[in-house]
């Protein structure tokens, strides 16, 4: 077996990402010789110790990270500026803080500041994910063949960068590196404008008049039991990447609705040409996305 | 086996539903004695006569459906009017005419005036489907516990509505009997109005400036896939849909447009609990579906 990347991992959350990084780490052991689990609540902690997916179990995050050489950050990224806030005294010289947050430009704005000099920062977003969280939803497989978007920043310790690429390769991920900016756009598109679609089209739904809301329930055909999966992801997480997004993700969602406008427009009177070739930009794209095997 | 529902079953078309209904029919045998298959190119019906899914293909739709007790329009919906008008004066008295179609006050309005007396005129849905399309698209389980709505027009022959209902269970379906007005409102929310949103944001990523396109290609998340696989589906077919369901879709279109706005209001303004209030509804209807083994 390799050497593990890192001698004590402290996983700060253990929801759906945070608990499958768990199990890998359990599982392969080349990840890290001491796997340290902190949540917000005990019960969710004895649920860990149950699972057996953790060495050892801290309820207070400073206790969670005390000797640690690698801290990482599986909540909810709202959460982010108060837990770097409690646990900055007590990081280890030399460690690397790392997160999973889905932002990555407010990660940087609220974690970059708290982390005290000679501790490595290195922000890096997997993207993996199921409607499914709690550390029950997490699974040792989720990240294989799936990519993790690595945003270093400038100046930090290469051997720490490589280091969290080295941990997400172990967990089946390929790697990608990006800008803070140019991450938070490419998300934007591809994952949160999506989830704000099929959270919205539930609500659009559930306020119809009674008879056929039902019916809509009945009457589910693919098209929207594909929207309802989505929509079922967890509250807090999307709030939080909502909020701390909000810049690209309100520009792709003005450029949406410009588009869903002008569909409306052909629609209403009649342009048959417009909205086939509409039609066949979505085909253009599913092929490519299957030509590149993420389908 | 029970005797067959018709003795000659047209099919005017055999695309995805079409080509599903004539493999069951030639599985089972207690669909129809004979299958005839209709398609707008003498390509497409080679394909079916090599596929072994039909007795007898014709090229003209007059021809096929001479002597058929029951002819099936399985073409794109904007198509039916001149469709009905080529068959009209060779319908066999007593016969029953039916449809797939996925807008049904449309139908009623092209096909209905050109319906000869005494050929029995009975609008049907099937809601199933995939985002394939084509005589090979089709197999013989698409209808397996999906609901075909029903949608008669007062005063039909009750025995012909009946058969049409038994060929629909006899190909797996469950039947509900509906109104033209709430058949079109159902499935403007839960089938044409996401289908509208899934070809617009493939559109949208589509028109990102080439950088940012290549990575949503790349980092095509869990959300934005779910998307290309609905967008990928039949551009006529949607096309005629759209057109042919103008009034429904648009209202649900300006409901949703309005919700979304709302959504773009909290995160621009920054209300928590807004966000996370729509978020709850989308889990809630999930629930509902699973409760109602939907999903």
């Amino acid at each position: 077996m390799a050497e593990p990347v890192f001698k004590r991992l402290a996983l700060l959350g253990v929801g759906l990402i945070g608990s499958s990084v768990a199990r890998i780490a359990m599982e392969r052991g080349d990840i890290a010789g001491e796997i340290v689990a902190n949540a917000r609540t005990q019960a969710t902690l004895d649920r860990v110790m149950e699972l057996g997916i953790a060495h050892r179990v801290e309820l207070d995050p400073a206790k969670a990270v005390e000797g640690a050489d690698c801290v990482m950050l599986c909540a909810p990224v709202g959460a982010y500026a108060a837990l770097a806030e409690a646990i900055a005294p007590y990081l280890m010289p030399g460690a690397v803080l790392t997160d999973v947050g889905s932002t990555k430009q407010s990660v940087i704005r609220d974690v970059g500041p708290l982390v005290p000099e000679g501790v490595h920062f290195v922000p890096a977003h997997p993207m993996a994910g199921t409607e499914h969280s709690g550390p029950d939803a997490g699974f040792s497989t989720l990240f294989q063949g799936r990519w993790t978007l690595v945003v270093p920043i400038p100046g930090t310790d290469e051997a720490a960068n490589e280091k969290v690429c080295e941990l997400w390769r172990r967990c089946g991920s390929m790697i990608e590196i990006m800008e803070p900016a140019h991450h938070d756009r490419v998300v934007a598109i591809v994952s949160h404008l999506p989830h704000l679609i099929a959270f919205t089209i539930c609500g659009t739904a559930d306020d119809l008049e009674d008879e056929s809301r039902q019916q809509v329930l009945r009457f589910a055909a693919a098209g929207f039991r594909d929207f309802t999966r989505i929509a079922a992801s967890d509250p807090a997480m999307w709030r939080d990447v909502f909020l701390n997004n909000r810049e690209a993700l309100l520009e792709m969602l003005a450029r949406f609705m410009e588009d869903a406008q002008a569909m409306a427009r052909a629609v209403r009177w009649g342009d048959p040409s417009y909205i086939e070739e509409s039609i066949k930009r979505g085909r253009k794209i599913r092929r490519s996305l299957i030509e590149l095997k993420q389908a």
